[in-house]
């Protein structure tokens, strides 16, 4: 098992797209307006790229075209507090699909927002993720009981 | 009610604020390394500012000094498809709290990742949110339907 410099596991790639098919809305983070904007999307694998569903709107429109964007999902077991966290990254583009590809898309798509009526492509070029646990109230781990 | 150009409603700050005590996790954006970056983080309200705890890694902790960051906490409802997403902005500060103050905090925090020993203030001075419904696959909303 890979850890990190922080001792969180290293997800390869692979389990990193297996995972992101286990739950349904996903992050946007982008900058809009100079300042970081982090939206709930509804999201798919196509291929090897991400595909996600936004709301249009002008400002946002902007600041995707072309603009290095970050997509995260993640989840956490409130029992085992088994958790995981899924990056990634690249230059996103906006789609503008015919009538079919967007019927495909939406019929695989899963729950998204019910006005995201706009499709952002995302290349699958850098993905990242880690497995981590997490701990309740009173319940500190070694690391945090470390802190300051 | 107030909504969006989207047709999204608009939460005010008092909701907002109510609404991120109700879940223990939200995600950290921010730029490292000149990519946009999403983390898991726990965090507490306090007072008038936002408590993120992280890891501790020095390219984090570089690029957290006095950087204008975004946290992002939302839920939704699987049997409903009501969802909300709250939004706080601004520059954060490392903290470097002694024992007492880290005892304190640590007790007042939901569930965190158990390497997180560092923590992150954020001003509340620029909180948004927003209430939506989210569509399962093949249940299109009315906005969805009209995609491209």
């Amino acid at each position: 098992m890979e850890v990190d410099r922080n001792g969180l596991e290293v997800l390869g790639r692979a389990e990193c797209l297996a995972l992101l098919g286990t739950v349904p809305l996903g992050r946007l983070a982008l900058s809009v307006s100079a300042l970081p904007v982090v939206l709930p999307v509804g999201f798919t694998v196509d291929g090897d790229r991400l595909l996600v569903r936004t709301t249009r709107g002008s400002k946002l429109d902007a600041a995707l075209a072309g603009a290095v964007v970050a997509f995260e999902a993640d989840h956490y077991d409130e029992v085992t507090g088994d958790a995981w966290s899924v990056l990634v990254r690249g230059a996103s583009s906006v789609l503008a699909h015919g009538p079919g590809d967007a019927d495909r898309l939406l019929a695989a798509s899963a729950w998204v927002p019910a006005t995201a009526d706009r499709w952002v492509a995302i290349p699958m070029d850098l993905v990242t993720g880690r497995r981590f646990r997490v701990v309740g109230p009173g319940r500190l781990s070694a690391p945090a009981a470390h802190a300051t």
